[in-house]
């Protein structure tokens, strides 16, 4: 895969963040330019950060102007292969899963240039299997790599428990799935050409502590 | 607050990846020792910016021989008031709002250096009201800012939707309840002396999609 070396994980971190700015902007008072100033504050750095993360991708700002919003989300969304849909399976539908599967369809209605969509629901226990949630049928687990390749999935996002998810992950990886969102508390292993990103719920709270008085 | 202005937020949110880092180098193979480099490599940023936000704060590492990983964890947890008990709050007990209790109630068994624990939950569904979750009582949100006092409550998580979300947080600051984490998909007004985070669960799916060949 030969996007994965040549610009800094840290960089791309950074873009959905800019990307989520500019869009509350456009829609919040119909933005039309924003300087890098801006842009850094509303996402947290600084403004020549923004200008440097930027800068490997191309020309978007104008000295003394500022980005185009229009523009630059367009851009955003092109680099993050974000101007297609993206199909997406979440496997274990306990009630992080069922809360994702809830939030995604929200963020999707709420908002159609967000292209990435959970179209199939994983779960072993016999009792769910072929009963729909949210619109979604779920299906067995054992069959996955069927599906996936029948849906076109291309990212898993996994909510079972801590002590299932190297052996779910370890599946996803069989089925030629390359990326992973993985919400269970526990390190998972994949070979080097799959990209597991491991949600931590706890970072934002732990932040949020340094600003208490205590 | 005197903490608010000094040191950049975008400083602050590393904080709690670079103590992830250390936490799951110290568990995993009882690290004593980490270069800013490998600690970097680990965050996904910069060793030359691992010292930098470091330097905010003290003199933590030796030049040549790096960072004492017991040591940096427990200053970390200080400089982010996670050496003590931290009291969360949660309002609205959906789907999102159970699967987020159980996280933090795993989270705290796993690793009980992480003092921040949900103790109570709150909703205005009153066949809710007065049942149990996990241990924990459903009390009604009219009662918020009484239980806040009571139970010292510090932080509040809000899983409420979208359309409840800004009188439930105007609630909340009423009740003197400064730092809130937010997870409905909708931007919230508050004081200058009152912090929100917002969660929002798709950037690292939107992080993912770069990486993918489609």
């Amino acid at each position: 895969m030969n996007r994965w070396k040549k610009i800094s994980d840290a960089v791309v971190r950074r873009l959905p963040l800019y990307l989520r700015v500019l869009d509350e902007a456009s829609s919040d008072d119909d933005r039309q330019l924003m300087s890098s100033q801006e842009l850094g504050q509303r996402a947290g750095v600084s403004p020549a950060l923004v200008r440097k993360d930027l800068a490997w991708f191309g020309e978007f700002g104008k000295q003394g102007v500022g980005y185009e919003v229009g523009f630059l989300k367009e851009e955003l969304r092109r680099i993050l292969n974000l101007d297609q849909e993206i199909k997406v399976c979440l496997i274990g539908t306990g009630s992080l899963g069922h809360a994702l599967v809830r939030y995604n369809k929200a963020r999707y209605e709420q908002d159609r240039s967000f292209q990435m969509r959970i179209v199939a629901l994983f779960d072993n226990d016999a009792s769910k299997v072929g009963t729909q949630f949210e619109g979604l049928t779920i299906y067995p687990f054992e069959d996955f790599a069927k599906y996936c390749r029948e849906l076109d999935i291309r990212i898993a996002i996994v909510t079972v428990p801590a002590e299932a998810a190297q052996h779910v992950v370890d599946r996803v990886v069989d089925a030629n799935v390359r990326a992973i969102l993985n919400f269970a508390p526990v390190k998972v292993s994949v070979p080097e050409n799959v990209l597991v990103a491991t949600a931590d719920l706890s970072l934002e709270l732990q932040r949020l502590a340094y600003y208490l008085e205590v």
